[in-house]
């Protein structure tokens, strides 16, 4: 059985185990205010070239997203994501359990753009109706497409010109960034958005998100609100170790390359013998359309989840490939697709 | 300048006003602890043939929706309403402030049912999602419309296979159960249902809507919640007094049907010179459909809120009757139609 | 029966009661957005000499400090109170309801003072702990004592040294600016705090609180806050006119100033019979000391709360006057101190 | 320099490292659905003799405080707390942020009793307080005392004969049942109270602690809350793979019983030495009081925390062992006591 289930199914790069067996037994101040902390911050202000940003580093996606958004908003604020935005599914109503009403937009590609904003804006105009504040979109966005640069330009501007916030969790940065169909860096990330995190967990950390807080009127008081949403890790050095080996070099996106890689494999494998997409394959997430029966037989080697219904026969599927997907797992998977193929003709 | 802006744009009906000066020197015990308001609850639990409830008076709407969701659910489980419901679009996220989050469906009518439920269901099966837990319903809705007792039967059925609470807004309860269309009683939204609340600020009270809790399992501490929510009125005998005159004899009925008979004279004057509307007229909020530059006549002479944009040159208008709605001010209305009618033939 | 058990036991002056009849069936915009509020925040704005405040009319009190409070504290951020500040006791946790830390401190009197907030300040300096930053105060407190002119500017001058918000509590400044020992005007409450309300309910109207906001940072969107915490009134005339009447004159402190009158009377006969109080006599709540027996003799023809126990045989009782107590009542009230007098002898 | 600042300051024992390096390249389903927790709740739940607990294995602390009180209270219940309870003073309000107030009281010795609480009780009658529902005491507490077997016996009964739930913060209960004056077992822990937790991180896991509900009315749902509280590992085995190593023998054990041994070197040689402490040394937390030169002088080698102001001239401090204090490092302080010694005399 090999798992495409997703991009965190093993622990973390060897390079980052070897790096906290190294210093397990150094003695080092809690609470992210060591030195491997400051040097990781250090690392990541450079990459994405914004010196003057604070950087907290956090365990795990939901809470970073529930953390940026609840820690800027006044209580009748609130954010607007896709409907496929994770914060919006996947989150068990986290934000709204800290007081905020999340406004959701259709899409059909997981973006948001100011023409599917602007229709919110216009509905909320008084004091009756939540006051829309910020913007929450992911890149890689929940169903593996990317934005590129002239759209997260557009989006920005027009965030700035109406007074909103534009977060981007970036829980899958790494691939979008190092996706083929990319034009974006680290930096414009860092430069169009108010804030928005780099994810460790699904990209070879053993656990680790890294919150980037460049604008400087969301910056006071955040490690208060880190320390209350019991978010502060107590052996906080333990963040800033994996972001150091991440950003020391160029681990981090060679990490991110190799899932892109692994998933452009299977897409041409796929898209080679007729598979069509739910949505356009551009990172290593790929939603492939199957027939029930083809799923059947695929989950008896592989697991993956089902992802939506397209008719009384075929349902799309998501195979997540990763940093630690191994050739063999992905010849085997291109092997049965074979056998599909010769089973069907 | 007549208004048909809102059903509270007038104070209290006088008989109320009446009952509230007679009994102003008395000393009473406060936080509703009285005995008129004893007596107003002895009354509701007659009419609504529920003995066994518990019945709060309190002072608005806004605050009665959001205790009476708040207060039963745990922090993880949410609220299904449609789309167009008072609490998903005009009470500034209050549902959400206290951490819950309200899962829309969209609707053709304001009514929810258990075709429009079941999705909902289908899609939260795991800890990853808000788990559904109650059902919000209006009657009349925040459109206009109504339930029939057949709706509401099966949505309660529904509701209890699932284990869902049944929660009714009752804001506008007076108009609906005295529509033509209606064959409820207020004894069937209290079986139905496992809370709902019989408003009064929109007939004819002063302010108060009267929130009763059929359900056993929601009852225990109730008034912790509701003085926790800023909710307990010091002079609670207020409420009492109005509810007392309420439902003494049949005055909530007679202030509801009155409001409909004026919104019926505008529907048939509005219907014979050929105006649609954009929903069913059923009760006292009327949506019909007038060319803009018609619109802006109008706005001359009558107060009333713009709908929704049907095309470039039509807009639907809500135009509200209330248990102070005069004959005058409708007949002026349906002057000002015939003044459209000539000015346009 | 005579009740001294509160200030809230009646309904509202006539005056107050006449101005609601009178504009009756007057059509009113909704929400506060009508001429009668309008024109009350006009005088209320000059009666305080704050031109520029803000003025929000909301229904009662617990209602009033929640959304003060909350309203401007980020997640973090905690106010301080006295023990016995009615946010920190009598309010079922709403502050903490909507997030908030309440750091209590001991006082002797009721009163908040820079050497009992320093300690708090001293304590709290880092991200491990709540950030103080609003200091909440009652005049008069819930202990009938007042603050002098003096010590509201030595806090309000510590306040903003420390960054700390100062939020005073009028439930009762009426009796407290009509108090022999008073010399605060309203105009120095407003120059001196950044935010607080004026209370209606215990001093003659049928309801309502006036909250000012003179803090300039604090003022925008409020009206959103008070919408989501269902403290928006529909028909927010009410609060208005109500307003109206009590700064149209002095009717406001005549009020307040008879309720003081009557406690003096009471005052001034237990301390001739030898009563000692719990704490200073200063406005219309009095907590003399009685024998247990004497209080069990009382409750047979007056109602009111006890308050502390003193010794085994000794609790001290609160007894409240209001703008409605009567000479009949108080009269009366004398004469049976006269009655426990003679049966002790 | 040496840090006695706290028992985190190193990463995780080498087996639990090892173990993780081991197994790091295994695909294991996530948010702890995997084999090695499962495994862990097996050897948790027969230690603890509580075959049908249900177990948690959360990051953090306060994480967990958070997530087991605020998951089982309704919105206007409180918890009983010391003064001195972590949940008090150093969560940054978590627990009033998810809307609950603490009631604190003052204790000599961090413990809670039923004296203690009874005056809470008392004082809370109805609804115009906050409901008290919940008992939150620590073992070892906060200033490193811990309770006997009678003492919680009797605080459990005196819970269930009042209705409270009793949950018990074990982030030190390693040193507390290691400890020479202990006759508690961690069966005793999950048969008297209804939740509890064992700490991992400052007992030798890199992070981890293990929530145990024994109350099964409080075990519904409670992973939706964890999911809600952005407390759900996406690599949860990696917390598995570490309580299986610390629950496979008597690993959990002998690095507590090892922390304790440091204390006991340290207690003996400051006792000998004449330093007396602020709080009974029974357990890993010790709070030596020294003059404030001497303080001074041992900072140049040691990093510790000052606790409390003794007077004028003395200070206590917390000096902290752990798993991983050495043999080196605790001859070094002790050393350093002779120092001062010489010194002053």
């Amino acid at each position: 059985m090999y798992s495409f289930a997703n991009d965190y199914s093993e622990g973390a790069h060897p390079r980052i185990l070897e790096a906290l067996a190294k210093t397990n037994l150094e003695q080092n101040p809690g609470y992210g205010l060591d030195s491997h902390s400051a040097h990781a911050i250090e690392l990541i202000r450079k990459e994405a070239a914004c010196p003057q940003a604070d950087v907290h580093f956090l365990v795990g996606g939901t809470q970073t997203n529930t953390l940026a958004i609840t820690s800027v908003l006044r209580p009748h604020q609130a954010v607007i994501a896709a409907v496929t935005g994770h914060i919006n599914t996947h989150e068990t109503g986290a934000v709204e359990a800290r007081g905020h009403k999340i406004l959701p937009t259709e899409t059909p590609d997981g973006k948001l753009t100011p023409d599917r904003i602007r229709p919110i804006l216009a509905r909320h105009t008084d004091e009756h109706m939540v006051q829309p504040k910020m913007v929450y979109i992911s890149d890689s966005t929940e169903i593996g497409t990317i934005y590129t640069k002239a759209e997260l330009e557009e989006l920005s501007r027009f965030c700035r010109q109406n007074g909103l916030y534009l977060f981007l969790d970036g829980a899958r940065i790494g691939a979008a960034l190092t996706s083929a169909s990319n034009d974006l860096t680290l930096a414009d990330a860092a430069a169009l958005t108010d804030l928005f995190y780099i994810g460790g967990t699904k990209n070879g950390a053993l656990f680790g998100e890294a919150l980037i807080v460049t604008n400087d009127a969301l910056k006071p008081d955040f490690r208060y609100l880190i320390k209350q949403h019991g978010a502060m890790l107590a052996k906080g050095w333990l963040l800033g170790i994996q972001f150091e080996e991440l950003f020391r070099g160029r681990l981090f996106y060679d990490l991110a390359a190799h899932a892109n890689e692994m998933a452009v494999r299977l897409r041409d494998a796929l898209a080679g013998r007729g598979y069509p997409f739910a949505y356009p394959p551009q990172t290593n997430q790929l939603f492939p359309v199957f027939a029930n029966d083809e799923i059947r037989l695929l989950e008896k080697d592989f697991s993956f989840h089902p992802d939506i219904t397209i008719d009384a026969c075929h349902t799309s599927i998501r195979l997540v490939t990763s940093w630690a997907t191994t050739d063999e797992g992905t010849d085997a998977f291109i092997r049965a697709l074979d056998g599909l193929k010769k089973r069907n003709g």
